[in-house]
């Protein structure tokens, strides 16, 4: 961001510049005044670097990572290159578990064989180090917070959500004022618990400065967190929603004056009429810093589908402005995803993204789709299922009814096919 | 219609009226002037009637039908109950076949078993009709096409989709002005060819009359079809469409002066940032006739997701009034779908309506939403298994980890877990 603001472009706004078919100025410009940013550590090389904000294609985001019960770094590793492989953007290690050591194993893995950026929530581990050297979460001070986020630093992490717009009277006002849901955020959920418990200020938000000092001298990305998310539709756009959201607009401005990049986290769970109001408000309050939103879920009653329902959301928060979205795998409320699920959740999120591109930028996003039609209307099997976002499953539908991928009509009508019937007439009519 | 005109209330009105929550008196009046329909035909009892229209919750409706291809009657009627037990509100057997015998014995299979109303293109018979009598399908002659009308409603067929706004103008527009995917519209292709061939008007068109004549007589809802609905989203909102819709807006009326109930079928592949206008303008054009919409697709390169890609669409159509969609499953564009992916269909599109309906109608809806949050916030997972829209598969995610039903953590968090944590934290807070 220093780099923007005193006008010279770097090889990484070039870079992204190339890739968005847009002119490097524009790139640079838009991180001058905080409304893109390249999540992206100066320990770390990027292939390539990606850009996230106004003016540029809508990015997603994949989940990975280890949970107490199921531990195993391979599989993460795993699930890591599928999202990659299925057009994930970015992803972010998740991962908590047993002993700390786990979590610092999963990561460096996920950091050595990928080539997107990562972020992490590194309170996770913080409250692992306090189990292990405290006894309990709760004892978890302000050193371990702090050096946790710095020793992943220097590994080379691009983005870290932190969760800084948590404080102490918004824990009091829930405490007098229940919610549906409570709080679903975990790295939420630690510090209000902190809060709590201690009687003290979020320590994430009273040093918020010494982040800022950490924040330039690895030149990662700040994500502030929405630890006050809805964990239910009847918690969405409530008061501690908002009242999180101005404190976070306030760190937002902080950031930028210390030439830190920072994008915000945002719901959650939201009924569909009220997400163009949640993006606008977050874009005005927050002078359109980047806005990388979790779903938003639509509705409540589908485990099993929420990938589905947050594509819903995911598309609709894109209209109104939203410039990244986290996926969501159908196995999200009910446990860990497995690869298939991963896989399922990006390419969901790939299409709420791809339709948010094509209504935002015309033609300049619907290459691909043109290719589509031009293969459809010549009844060219072979260079549907190729451009298909995932042409071994197209391949499998279309075959499974014993087609083959030279033969111009499908099972679904057979000779009834539309595209044939037309142009054979038309051919008879100009004959 | 007429009863509603009339001012009386019958017991399908009741029925309906109770089911959505709502006065009888208000369903009377919205059948009165078109803008709710009850789609049954005089030969058949539904369990229960459904309406469909303005103030009501979206309905959907699920396709099935053999082609060509592959003809199993055991396994259309299969799809249809697997259909209805997902909560489809409708059916359309859309089967083809290589005889005509083939289609109506997989209709009366269909009507005998199920309970929903259900729809057919019937020209699709006529079609096999002509074939076998004359030859070709482009030899089938007015009587072709009306018999087969009369011959299904004395069935008891609820509603017909009838591409009446398909004109000989608009044929000749487009024979002068090619659009990228043509006519991707199987019944408005055979009316395209047929009126290419012979030069003449669309027979449904001229006698559109003896068509109402018929409706009344059997109680038949007449959805006009969309012929010129765009096959990709280049085509999207262009003068075929348009004046087709235009068209069919004058028919509306005519039905409704002869007391006949009717709606309108709409798109199709429309980019996001289009489909709101098409909503709208189909709901001023049409004096607000039930708006039944096929998708909408917001991108055409997901082939074996388009059930996601139709979600998205069908959400964003219901938000802007959109009465009813139309499923579409993991297949289309691929092949014919098997039980599976009828069911994946029929689901994604409940999400779809659903979502619409909480954004419309808040409390009247959300019930099922508000019992889930409820077994979320006490973490029980018996609830939250029995409540999900798909329960089995829901289980089988949970349990996949090792997890049990009467533990109050999941694989997903673990200890982590945001709910139970900060439940703890609030109840030593209280001590």
């Amino acid at each position: 961001m220093k780099e923007a603001k005193e006008g010279n472009i770097t090889k990484e706004m070039r870079i992204v510049a190339e890739n968005e078919k847009l002119e490097p100025e524009f790139i640079r410009r838009g991180i001058s005044k905080g409304r893109i940013i390249i999540p992206k550590s100066n320990r770390r090389e990027l292939n390539p670097p990606i850009g996230i904000g106004k003016g540029l294609f809508v990015k997603i985001n994949a989940n990975v990572g280890s949970s107490k019960k199921v531990f195993d770094p391979e599989e993460e590793l795993a699930k890591a290159q599928i999202a990659e492989k299925y057009g994930a953007d970015t992803l972010m290690d998740l991962s908590t578990g047993i002993k700390e050591s786990d979590v610092i194993q999963i990561r460096r893995k996920i950091l050595e064989n990928t080539n997107i950026p990562l972020g992490t929530v590194p309170i996770y581990q913080s409250a692992l180090r306090a189990i292990e050297t405290k006894g309990a979460i709760i004892h978890m001070d302000e050193d371990d917070l702090f050096n946790v986020v710095e020793e992943q630093a220097k590994e080379g992490v691009d983005f870290f959500t932190i969760h800084a717009g948590v404080t102490r009277e918004i824990i009091d006002y829930l405490v007098d004022h229940p919610r549906m849901m409570g709080v679903v955020s975990r790295g939420g959920t630690f510090l209000a618990a902190w809060i709590l418990h201690h009687e003290q200020e979020n320590p994430f938000n009273k040093k918020y400065d010494y982040l800022l000092e950490m924040a330039q001298e690895y030149d990662f990305t700040l994500s502030l967190g929405d630890g006050m998310r809805p964990g239910g539709i009847f918690d969405s756009t409530d008061y501690p929603q908002i009242r999180e959201l101005m404190e976070i607009s306030t760190l937002v401005k902080r950031a930028w004056n210390n030439n830190v990049q920072v994008m915000v986290e945002g719901p959650g769970h939201i009924p569909a009429h009220e997400i163009e109001q949640n993006i606008k408000i977050q874009k005005s309050l927050c002078d359109e810093a980047p806005f990388y939103v979790l779903g938003p879920l639509v509705t409540d009653i589908a485990p099993g589908y929420d990938e589905i329902v947050s594509a819903i959301g995911g598309t609709m928060a894109g209209l109104a402005g939203a410039d990244y979205l986290c996926y969501v795998t159908p196995s999200e409320h009910l446990g860990l995803p497995n690869r298939e699920e991963v896989k399922r959740g990006v390419i969901a999120s790939k299409i709420a993204a791809h339709a948010v591109n094509i209504a935002r930028y015309g033609k300049r996003a619907s290459e691909w789709d043109y290719k589509m039609d031009i293969a459809r209307k010549n009844l060219n099997w072979k260079d549907m299922i190729t451009l298909a976002i995932d042409p071994e499953l197209a391949e499998e539908k279309h075959l499974r009814s014993g087609e083959k991928l030279d033969e111009d009509v499908c099972s679904m009508c057979g000779d009834f096919c539309a595209i044939k019937l037309l142009r054979d007439a038309l051919e008879e009519k100009n004959k």
